[in-house]
This record gives structure tokens, sequence and C-alpha cells, in this order.
């Protein structure tokens, strides 16, 4: 247990409002060979995000060479952003002109076995629900304490736990959003109420869309997964992964027809391992 | 804007979960003549909380010992105790041995007009939305975004304003419990799904049934509001608030007899302010 240090480090995290209140916003960025191939859209979806916070939109181009300069350094693994709304005095009131506090650093690539490209991920269904709430709903915001404690039911051989809503909707794993495949249309949940609207999702819905596969945005039950012939997590890390099998179901062609179709197409030009 | 610094305060910052996933919990206290009133109590949420987040429990005794002694050099104001699960890499998945940080900090009391008890407050409905999760309702944790939106939104004249779930159903104000009296009866809204379980309202709850008021915790929607004797607002910085005003709908007796009741009781051996 650390010790009370009413001294720098507490004045300076018991003023910031990222952490008194998740008054904030992340990104978790790829970085591949010095690069950050999807930097644009984790930008347009954090600047956008910062306006439905009524935060001031921090400089874009500064956030990119900044963010490109610690990718370069780095050389693979991930980047992350913060963006928080800054100190201010206790109060959940935001302060008249805040100063946006920005932070970016580089972490390791986490250990990413190769089958989950080439033969599927198993995954499991978690009993922590994910919330509804119209305010926050698809913003990647600083307060994820779901998916904290959805992680922590994770077993050992399951590579992501999936999120139901309290209606019994599936909306997304603990870090992953869901897509299905059935009769050649993929569809994934709708993100008006929960979930974390992924910069590799909309790449690869605008993927299908661009190659032919009629997409849907639509509510998901566990039913709808058994009734699947394809079924795909993505984020901005791992790309695009494969399930093979979700507690009962299993699934024996994975990726399937789709998928791996999807996953060429996000790989080229972009991370070569994200292709199967 | 803040500039990057890859230093030391980033570091700090970016390895703390409280800041990076909202893993943490606070406490708002009271502290009145150099003392803590309601210590006992919020130490009883706090450890509470911790359990059901699966933290390791803090020390009670040194918690008490610290925040005693920072209301004594503080005299009066507000104490605020901060628990996060602390350090950690990247990722949702709490680390195997969390070391929790705690952080105790002095805060001034904010200025608190006397009209607020002898003639109650004027209040409004935020049109910001409270979410319902099962996962983290009645839990005082670090992720405040929506009551952060919902705190922008109050008007010059309003001293808080009450927050609906997606059903209508309402369910507190921004940094307040609510509890409405009708025929002699309180009732306050139920928060399995959504709201903080504050350590005023269970006092208040208490004091209620000891004075020979009947208690309900029930759904509570708009028309129960037009329809209520008194509406009281409670938190354990302010007290009690009789409600005189919601936009449209008006109290004469602001308090009235249940609130007034409810406050002499509270404010004795307590803190003399909170009486009307």
């Amino acid at each position: 247990m650390k010790p009370v240090d009413p001294g720098r480090d507490t004045r300076i995290l018991m003023d910031e409002r990222g952490l008194t209140y998740g008054d904030g916003l992340f990104e978790t960025m790829r970085a591949e060979g010095g690069r950050l191939p999807l930097l644009e859209r984790h930008l347009d979806r954090l600047l956008a995000d910062c306006h439905r916070l009524h935060m001031p939109i921090p400089d874009r181009e500064r956030l990119a060479a900044q963010s490109t300069s610690i990718a370069a350094a780095a050389g693979g693994g991930v980047v992350k952003i913060i963006v928080t709304r800054g100190a201010g005095a206790r109060g959940y009131r935001p302060p008249q002109d805040p100063e946006p506090r920005v932070m970016i650093e580089a972490f390791p690539l986490p250990e990413i076995p190769r089958e989950n490209y080439t033969d599927g991920v198993s995954i499991q269904i978690c009993s922590t629900r994910i919330g509804r709430s119209s305010a926050t709903a698809g913003i990647k915001h600083l307060g994820r304490l779901e998916q904290v404690l959805a992680s922590s039911e994770l077993q050992g051989d399951c590579a992501e736990g999936l999120m139901l809503d309290e209606h019994g909707h599936v909306i997304e794993g603990t870090r992953c959003n869901l897509l299905l495949a059935r009769d050649g249309v993929l569809s994934t949940p709708r993100l008006e109420m929960s979930g974390v609207a992924g910069v590799m999702r909309s790449l690869v819905l605008e993927t299908a869309e661009a190659i032919g596969v009629e997409v849907r945005e639509e509510p998901v039950m566990l039913g709808d997964l058994e009734r699947a012939d394809e079924v795909l997590l993505t984020n901005a890390v791992i790309g695009v992964w494969p399930v093979n099998r979700i507690d009962s179901l299993r699934w024996r062609r994975s990726p399937g027809a789709i998928g791996r179709r999807l996953m060429v197409a996000v790989a080229a030009d972009r991370v070569p391992a994200w292709a199967p």
C-alpha cells in the first residue's frame, strides 16, 4: 500500500480531472516500422470526441507531429494518446477555460500468437454487464471500470470476453469490437447506448463496403452468434481476429471467407502481421 | 494547451490506473471544527466499494488516522480521499498484486448561502441522462463524465441539476441524492442501476426511520416530483437542502415539516450549519 504523500505527486494527481472525474479521452495506436498507419483515423475520432465533451480541441498538426516522432523513436509497438480536461478545482463542473493536458507515450506491443490470425481465437461471455449511457456511448473516455471488471473474469485460454448489456444485447469485447458474418452480410452492434466506436471497426466496415459486402449496424443477441457463419473481433492494435470458439459454440473455418478478405485488406500497406 | 512532457509527471499519470481507466474510488467528507463527523460512514462505504471492485482493502485505522490528522490541520472544509488500484501496465486487466494508491487532501469549503437551508434552493432538470450499469451502480467511482456534462448545463440561479435515466426515472442530482416526502412518507430512488449511494442519503434514511417516518426506496418519475409535498437534496458536504423550485414547479413551505426535522437531526452534534 503506497503511503499518503501530501506532496508534489499527490497534488498533480488530485488536481487532474482525468483522474478525479474520468474527464478525458484516449487513443491506442499501432506503430509499425516507425509509422502510425491509422493516425489520421485516430485523430479524427479523438477530436470529434473532444468536441462531444465540449473540450477545447487540441492542435491536430501538433498531435500528429508528436505522435509520429514518438512512433519513429519506438519503431513498433503501441503509441497511446491521453487528452484530459487538465487541472481543475474540486467539483464536477468544468473550468471556464480548461487547459487540456496531452500525454503521448510508447508502450511495447503485447505478445500476440500468430495462430490468433491463422486459426482464430477462443473467447468467453463475461458476466459483468456493460452499461447503457446515451451521453458517453461510443466515446473512448477514461472511465473504463466495467471493462476492468470484465477483464478480470477472463480465463487463461480465452483471448477476449464479450460484454452484454442489461437487455442481453451483445455489444463488444472488453477491448475489441464485434462483427458477425451471415449469408454474406456483415453485421455489428449499434453503439448508440453502449460501447466504443473503434477505429478498426470503422475501417473494417468501410473496407467491407468497398469490396461489395453488405454491412448492417443492428442489435445483436446471443442467438445471432449461434447462427453466424463467422465471428470477428477488431481493434487498432490486433487488427482483425477470427473467433473459433465462444464457450460451447465452435467455428471450424476460421478465418472464414469474409474474415479472410477483410484481414488481407486491412493488413495491406499497414501492418503485415494483421494478415491471416 | 500543456505541452507533451514525456518526463516524470507524464509517467506518473500514464501508469496510474485511476487516471487511465477510472479504476478507483473517492470520498468527499465535511470537516467541521477539525473533526470529520461522518468519517466512519465514509470509511464503511469506501471499504465496501473496494471489496466490490476486488481491490485490496486499505488499512482502515490508517485511513482514519490520516484523514483525521488532515482534518485537524485544516479545521473546516472538505477532506477528500481517493483510493485507486495504483500503477499498472497498459491493459484493462488488473495487476495480480495491485498496490492501491491512497491520496488524502483538504479543500476549502464551497461557498454555501445560508438561505439554501432556510428558504431552499432552485434546481433544474438536466438534459444529460445518467447511465444504467449494474456493475458500477451505487459506487462512488472515478468515472464521473456524465456528471461533468450535466454540471456544465447548470444555469446561474440553479443550485443543482437532476439527472434522469433513459426511461425517465429521476435518479439523483449531479452531486446530491434526491428524496421526496408525500403524505408523511419519505421516498428516494432505487440505486441498483444508476447513481451513487450517498453517505448523507443513508444517514437521512436512517434518521427518518428513527423518528418514525416511513421510508421507501422506489422508482421516482417526474410526476412524483409534481405530487411531492417536499423535495430534498442530500450530500455529505451540504447536509440537506430543501428544494423550493424545479423549473416551473414551486414549493412555498421550504423546508417543510419532514425536511426541517431531518435537517435538525443530522445537524445535531455534527455540523451546526446544516440546521435550517
